[in-house]
């Protein structure tokens, strides 16, 4: 969901200005260092979703085939580069993480009841929960068929760990969701689990094929893991934005499930230091007990502005890009370290 | 599910007759030889589904730690024992196998809207379809957590083909369901997919650790395939018996979701066979258009007496029973090779 975010970002930054500009320059340094290498990955791709079972291909090709920015592969094949790897393991495992990530995507489309009736065009929407649910186990079996044919126990032990931890926060996101005693440490914690750590898996491998040092794979992983963090900040921060919504975007999906991301976190912090009734009966109202009605998006937003919510989100998300930026020091300058910094600065450069 | 239903049958055995005690030795003599590897297996399970995610253990709990026969675990015991296997790295993947069991109980029990409405205690119904969803790809995370290391990618290898192949046969299933021209070669690839493909890495994970030529993990391989082939066969059966429904179990699940399991081919076929129309409308209006009303079960279930269609399923276990048999003929005997033969004598001595 956050590549197709991105993606549809980046679609729209044709017709923006210069900062925009400058953010898909941002991706377009990293997509022209490895493209070669990504058509590999693409093909390999296309290759490992097929099935005599065709539901399984058709439903994949739903998420996988429409795209993406394949971000995350990108930041293995950029970090493999990086490292000096001249083999071609890595095409490979960055078909298996595209896999992994794909499966948690189906996964994290599974709604409960209530959520069906938005209608919105998911896979699970179109095809029901179970095929979702039963293709992304088809997909998280084929990453790991591929990694017990191609690669190590290394590798395996890194990316199920990865595939552990992704599960952890999203059920700690669940057990976060309508609760407003949620803080930012807990918050933290979620975003870090279900996005950050596949993230720092994915630039982690680069040293992996490579052989390289430890301490390279561990800034490599550092590096993924604040990037992770940075971007989904500003992908919670988006699903309040202004321009979003201007630009006919879904906005509010968050607040519509109770999720306590960051803005809500901090204007309920707000209130609750200022001891203001209404807007502590609000929140209670909307996200305790869901109870919302059409125009209370638009009043959680104004608080939000009202508390520089958004912008103190936002300054955090700067705070993950620098430290990002500041893990890949022990690196000497190259093409691939410079493409790296670009990225990660591409993952705030997204308006709100 | 089919070891929940095993369990079941088991513990009403005291109260039955010579049939079934003997089927309650078929798996005693199993639960004798290795129960102190279960002890440590069941050990390695409850600590391993740990986390610092509440929910996890808890709603993994509600599955794992409520029992089941651990059938899965006890092949891989066994079949060790009778490969000569000294270590221990067995009892490690028994734990895998029955976490991957879990998981996909776990999204088995997914259920689209329609199927909420039965408000089944399932983890699902008690917890919802999200955290299923999110728990099993945990365990299944998990599993390969610990294959990555304690084990190989030989390993690896066989458990993450057969996770692939279950998803592609529980999809297929899917794609069957209420259709009226699935055939029994189609059921019986959806039940080698589903079911019984990881009966076969179960048992010939023995071979493996024990480190024994190839003819002998093709053997372990072949009998776990064919045993649950019979014990999803026998299952399927249950699913329309008299005798179950006489001891207030349930009944008719899969009718009312329009599976197409043999009993319904082969009445069908019958149907087909002498032109039948009413017979013909019947099927169809029960099973294609799902259009239900409260005796159709009874109905369709003196169908199949009429044609023998329960009979002729059970004729089929029995012929792959025997295959089992057959397929443990290269090792001499012992008391292991007696137990797995026990075993699979146990799959279908469950009456009907």
């Amino acid at each position: 969901m956050n590549v197709a975010i991105a993606a549809d970002v980046k679609a729209d930054q044709s017709a923006t200005p210069s900062k925009n500009s400058q953010a898909q320059n941002g991706m377009d340094v990293l997509l022209d260092l490895v493209s070669d290498d990504l058509k590999a990955v693409n093909a390999l791709i296309m290759k490992h979703m097929q099935s005599d079972v065709v539901l399984i291909p058709q439903l994949a090709g739903h998420l996988i085939a429409a795209g993406g920015k394949r971000l995350r592969p990108l930041l293995t094949l950029a970090s493999s580069r990086l490292c000096g790897y001249k083999g071609d393991r890595h095409l490979g495992l960055a078909a298996c993480i595209e896999f992994i990530h794909t499966a948690t995507l189906l996964h994290d489309d599974v709604v409960d009841e209530s959520d069906l009736r938005r209608g919105r065009d998911t896979a699970n929407a179109l095809f029901g929960n179970k095929p979702s649910v039963l293709v992304g186990d088809f997909l998280f079996s084929r990453a790991f068929q591929l990694m017990s044919r191609d690669s190590s126990l290394e590798v395996i032990r890194i990316l199920s760990d990865a595939s552990a931890v992704i599960a952890e926060g999203e059920v700690q996101q669940l057990m976060t969701s309508n609760d407003l005693e949620t803080d930012r440490d807990a918050y933290l914690k979620v975003i870090s689990g279900k996005t950050a750590v596949l993230f720092a898996a994915s630039c982690q491998l680069g040293a992996v094929v490579a052989d390289r040092p430890q301490n390279e794979a561990d800034a490599l992983e550092a590096y993924g893991q604040y990037l992770g963090i940075a971007f989904q900040l500003v992908d919670d921060i988006l699903d309040y934005s202004a321009k979003q919504a201007a630009l006919g975007k879904t906005v509010g999906d968050d607040f519509r499930e109770g999720k306590m991301t960051l803005p809500i976190i901090l204007a309920y912090e707000k209130a609750t230091a200022g001891n203001n009734a209404e807007e502590l009966a609000f929140w209670k109202r909307v996200i305790e007990e869901l109870d919302q009605s059409d125009r209370d998006l638009d009043h959680a937003i104004a608080l939000m502005h009202k508390h520089n919510a958004l912008e103190d989100s936002m300054s955090l998300a700067r705070e993950y890009v620098q430290k990002a930026i500041d893990a890949l020091a022990i690196f000497p300058d190259s093409p691939e370290k410079n493409a790296l910094v670009k990225a990660v600065e591409f993952s705030i450069s997204r308006e709100f």
